[in-house]
């Protein structure tokens, strides 16, 4: 059988047997696979898709391509969360400490912004210190004695994955949705979970902005997780606008501690609390989503949360008064500029990829996965959807290097707002949970 | 304005603007553009087809990424006959020779042989000391005093289709319509001709084997013609069985000698007749299809065909005794044996894609570009559909080297040939012409 037959059949609407897919992720690991033919395979993949059994088999095939985290020997739930990606979405910063708080392990591996979204490990790295480089059998080690580990994907994990990953950003196949199951489960049942929460994004600022591709996303990604022991739940979270105020590196740091500290915006915090609920019940440390939820809003009154993300910052070599003096250990932009509103009227929307788009023009994301980025920079964004404002108001700071970078800034944040006359639709901050069973429609 | 870009807005159903097919044909032959990149767009090609316009523009790109013949000082009309490819297909080597005998230039560039169809050059080299070789200055002033050279595609015409046709056979997209008719025509209009017609093969041996694509490839290829100032007719001919009764390389010469002699078989006779009567009228040698197919049948009772043959031959530096005794020059197989009908019956096929494989199985064709053949392989195939054959009749003679190849040809019959009991559908030799105006039916 050779790969060329596989892309045709793929290409004339075929199923692929299950054994050809684990020799296919076998030899894709092993790097004898030419990339011309993958890439002609992915898109093929876009346009036909694969079946269940095909989305398991290429899924298990790239799991299997690696190691894995092995934490059987933990008497308690190990749980994680992922979220498809977003704009000032620091959410997994304040949720990983404040559920391991609570004695649920959160094992978490986590990936670099690329395009218009952030990364959770470019953020963790911009406290000074901070290594996310541990090697596998050291972040068990951690886990082990602080129930967390704040980690990126090494070259054990699902090297199949990387490459494939690799060649669907550079082909224009990412958005398929049994890739992109494919891919996150391959990385998140390297974790050894027992337990996991999926944050989908909805709308604007998502890779699949339509409602009911992020409910097939969510069910396939569960029905993976199942075959393999890790029950799960998935929430549809809005991405209409950013999430919380700070958006950028070094700024979603300070807002996340704010956040573990009790404050920093509703919106951050509400999210962060409904999906650490349901953390804590796949994790069995709380009976109910309500007697969780009391029990994550004890964490952070008690300071319990915030020591936590203190303790794993200073496991990790990070310096530990991030937590006490965020602004003054973080990195600093040169210039913060206000942004005002240009008229008078309701603000109608905040463009996300906009925003992202603005991060990483000033320096702070990357086109490559090579580009360095600027932990400084970015934009404290203070006006929501349905605010009243009058020209001249404050709707933002652009925090900025220099006069060229914050030209940059202003220039994303002309395209992100748009002010017009009447209130827009008011969008709710989730819409969906799904389970293994059923899909139930959510009133925030 | 990246590929990656390029791809999605074709994935997603897109028109790209003529200047960045131009900006891509030339990025292609100049070696600058990633494999993987390239083949993912071939894949999305294949699902969203092109426009007219960006096929043009493709098709334009390719054929400006090379050089072409210069022949407009000629005063005679130059036309050429392209086919789709089939098996047992040895018109090209009948009628150059013979259309040029009529005062008409045929400047023909020919391909080789891939997977089950044959190819004019491999035929031509079977023939001691020709060469396909020639630069396009000689080929252009053989063509000037000859009016025919029989060449192959040099690395001077069309580099872009070249690269782009390799990758399209490794990666599954050959069968894509507008991809085809790019292809095809940057190499033809490449021959600076002032007519082509197209042969298009319809039925089981053909790569479309539907009519409705194949009137849409013929309308697309005359359309890209005409925007050259080559108008173009193309006839819808059946590929449902081989054609005539030689199937090989050198065996298929020796046919083709035949032809020109004035015999050989009916099929091969009556196609060759039917597409050059639409090469005179197309280079203005005749005034309509009927006294053009009477100069031609006139051309081979006189002898002029042969001779034109003949000087053709030796001008190419091969040895014109092929046209006297073409068995004692060409190379011959060490075995003949007998295939004979397994039970009486009526022939109900001879399916043409077994038949070539069954030629690539014992030698005769090839699987890769690089692999060499063996020219004195093949079939004779006597039995037609529809006739009555007793158990025991001889259907074909095997023409193989040792007892291997013998058996992989045997197998091969085995696989072609079916018996049964009624009579099976008349298929007609040819079906439709294609103008640039209308869509005529045919009835032979």
């Amino acid at each position: 059988m050779t790969l060329r037959d596989l892309i045709e059949r793929k290409r004339d609407g075929g199923q692929i047997p299950s054994a050809e897919w684990h020799a296919f992720t076998r030899d894709l690991a092993a790097g004898t696979l030419p990339d011309y033919q993958v890439a002609a395979l992915l898109m093929a993949i876009y346009f036909r898709g694969l079946s269940d059994d095909e989305t398991l088999a290429l899924m298990e095939g790239m799991l299997e391509s690696g190691r894995t985290l092995d934490l059987r020997h933990l008497t308690v739930g190990r749980v994680d969360k992922h979220s498809t990606g977003g704009v000032g979405d620091k959410v997994s910063l304040v949720l990983a400490p404040l559920v391991a708080s609570c004695g649920v392990a959160v094992p978490m591996i986590s990936g670099r912004g690329l395009g218009h979204t952030g990364g959770t490990l470019d953020k963790l790295e911009t406290i000074p210190g901070f290594n996310t480089r541990l090697s596998l059998a050291a972040a068990a080690a951690q886990v082990e004695q602080l129930g967390c580990a704040l980690i990126g994907q090494t070259g054990e994990i699902a090297p199949a994955d990387h490459k494939l990953y690799a060649l669907r950003n550079a082909t224009g196949t990412v958005a398929s949705i049994p890739l992109i199951a494919a891919s996150i489960m391959s990385k998140k049942l390297a974790e050894g979970l027992t337990g996991l929460v999926l944050d989908v994004k909805t709308g604007a600022g998502a890779f699949l902005p339509s409602v009911d591709d992020s409910i097939r996303l969510a069910q396939m990604m569960i029905a993976l997780g199942a075959r393999h022991g890790c029950p799960g739940v998935a929430l549809l979270t809005n991405m209409d606008s950013p999430l919380g105020i700070a958006c950028g590196n070094a700024i979603e740091v300070q807002e996340a501690v704010e956040a573990l500290a009790g404050g920093g915006p509703g919106d951050l915090r509400e999210l962060t609390l409904t999906i650490g609920a349901e953390m804590l019940v796949l994790g069995h440390a709380a009976s109910d989503l309500a007697a969780a939820r009391a029990r994550l809003e004890a964490a952070i009154q008690t300071g319990a949360a915030l020591e936590k993300f203190r303790a794993i910052v200073k496991a990790q070599g990070g310096d530990p008064r991030v937590c006490d003096e965020p602004a003054a250990v973080l990195a600093q932009p040169a210039l913060r500029l206000p942004y005002v509103a240009p008229r008078g009227g309701v603000v109608q929307r905040v463009d996300p990829q906009a925003v992202g788009r603005g991060i990483t023009a000033m320096g702070g994301g990357r086109n490559t996965m090579e580009d360095a980025i600027d932990p400084s920079v970015g934009f404290r964004i203070t006006a929501r959807p349905g605010d009243r404002v009058n020209r001249g108001d404050a709707l933002a700071t652009i925090l900025a290097r220099d006069d060229a970078t914050a030209a940059a800034g202003r220039a994303a944040l002309e395209a992100a707002f748009a002010i017009g006359d009447t209130p827009p639709a008011v969008v709710a901050l989730y819409t969906h949970r799904v389970t293994a069973t059923r899909v139930e429609r959510l009133s925030t």
